[in-house]
């Protein structure tokens, strides 16, 4: 049985230390609640949590607020490099990309990945062959350097990373994540938000969850994953989980970041060790609500 | 306080689907026996579990009997490409490399770009680069083309990977996995090996792992990361959660592979969804042992 508006969908717009510019605030949240209602427009009307996932990704990617497609930062050569997955909580299906600089949409190559071929991730030059053959848009560097360009301030502190999680009125739950990666990182740099069980998870089981921060953290501590497993695993709850998940990561790693997650029961719960985590939400076909801090917020110890 | 002898040790050279022949299942089990006295000589002298698992991964990378290094097997056009990491349980710091195709030894790149940048992951030609700079040993294809030659009809079944896992006389953890990637696969395809979380994980708190298999259902399951939380958090013991991860992996995706991993009291435990895993170990100090089948083996479903 289904009930139409019991669907959820949570959406964030990267974690960071540096707080934003009152006029800043504004637009970003004008522009989380707006990417929220085309995700509910989605769900209300029958999407899957997988297509309403990737659409939102897609528009986040699309603004250049977000460092994720068009609004990623430089390397440390002066290369825009972006990564993307996407998680299927059905079937545990997934599709990764990294290490791509000519993708528009990378969330939209990493859905194709995991629909057209055997694999979970394609990096480099076979991403990008893969990316052709498939009917994928290409844009050059000059397009994300003209993000970066109107990307503005708002990127000098920027820990990455997009994503949106969401439960659809069927049950299922799927995760994405995209980022345009760190600044200055060195070429070739692989973060967490292409890695499944890092940044991103998704299974209709426990929760979906994307994530965003100083990624080698999260990569080190498998914080998707772990998040995941707390509430498959241990039956935590949504809240629970994401108290327990952040203090993890700051008691192992000092990590800063955060995160927002989508239990099975469709409850949301937003998490951050970062000084600002930009997110939005609609719980069970309810209000949009959108913030500049999660919900749970824990420091970081001193170095 | 140390105990000199209280180390243990475990190496695994990949799972597959068909049965060895005899005459190799005698070179194997020599190759893993001359590996292991290698790495009880370090152990036994105050090694740490890092290098002594490195150094053993650098041994079955340069053997044409495993697919990883030497004898890695070409993906779809032919060409070879390889991937692998390592992760310093003591600190949860880690280091990878995938989508590199000239690289004598992937696990010592990985192991060099833990040791020398702040990432944990870098791909392809940012990888590369970072190797030149580093005075990584470098091949040309023509090596892999002579190593797969030798691997033979060895490698046509393969489920790639290779891997060790050890905890030293100091109760640290550490492991490492490397790979020659899935025959056929596609150009620029990221497997588990590489992946903190997917293929291999080691967390002084928990235990040590490495997987082998079909790499994208260990991605899919975050595997590694769900044997580190069954020690860490939920408090099994090696055996049994080897048995529980093992059921879980054919449960949620029906995997096939196996895994070897050292828990923080130095028991080891293996297990297989495939039909052999070649594997030795040390435990406690003690004898080596050798194996061409996991000690846990239950069957995959019918698809």
């Amino acid at each position: 049985m289904t009930t139409q508006h019991d669907y959820s969908i949570g959406i964030h717009g990267g974690a960071g230390n540096r707080p934003e510019l009152p006029a800043q605030e504004a637009r970003i949240k004008d522009s989380l609640r707006m990417i929220l209602e085309q995700g509910r427009a989605m769900l209300a009307d029958g999407a899957t949590a997988l297509d309403a996932v990737v659409h939102c990704t897609r528009l986040l990617e699309d603004d250049p607020l977000y460092n994720a497609g068009y609004g990623a930062v430089p390397n440390s050569a002066g290369h825009f490099e972006l990564e993307a997955c996407v998680m299927d909580g059905r079937t545990l299906k997934a599709g990764a990309v990294t290490y791509v600089d000519s993708i528009r949409n990378p969330v939209a190559l990493a859905r194709r990945i995991m629909d057209r071929t055997p694999h979970v991730m394609l990096a480099g030059q076979g991403a990008a062959d893969f990316a052709a053959a498939n009917d994928l848009a290409t844009v050059g560097q000059a397009y994300f350097q003209e993000g970066w360009r109107k990307h503005g301030t708002a990127g000098e502190d920027a820990l990455g990373t997009v994503g949106a999680v969401a439960r659809d009125r069927y049950g299922n739950l799927a995760a994405a994540t995209s980022t345009g990666g760190q600044k200055g990182k060195l070429p070739g740099r692989v973060g967490d938000s292409p890695i499944i069980g890092a940044g991103n998870y998704a299974d209709n089981d426990s929760c979906a969850v994307s994530c965003t921060g100083w990624g080698e953290e999260f990569i080190r501590t498998a914080l998707a994953a772990y998040i995941g497993f707390l509430v498959g695993r241990q039956g935590l709850k949504a809240q629970a989980t994401a108290q327990v998940a952040i203090e993890y990561l700051v008691a192992k790693v000092n990590g800063t970041g955060g995160f927002i997650l989508v239990d099975r029961t469709g409850q949301i719960a937003t998490a951050q060790s970062s000084a600002y985590l930009r997110c939005g939400w609609i719980e069970h076909g309810g209000e949009i609500k959108t913030a500049l801090r999660a919900a749970i917020q824990i420091a970081r110890m001193e170095r």
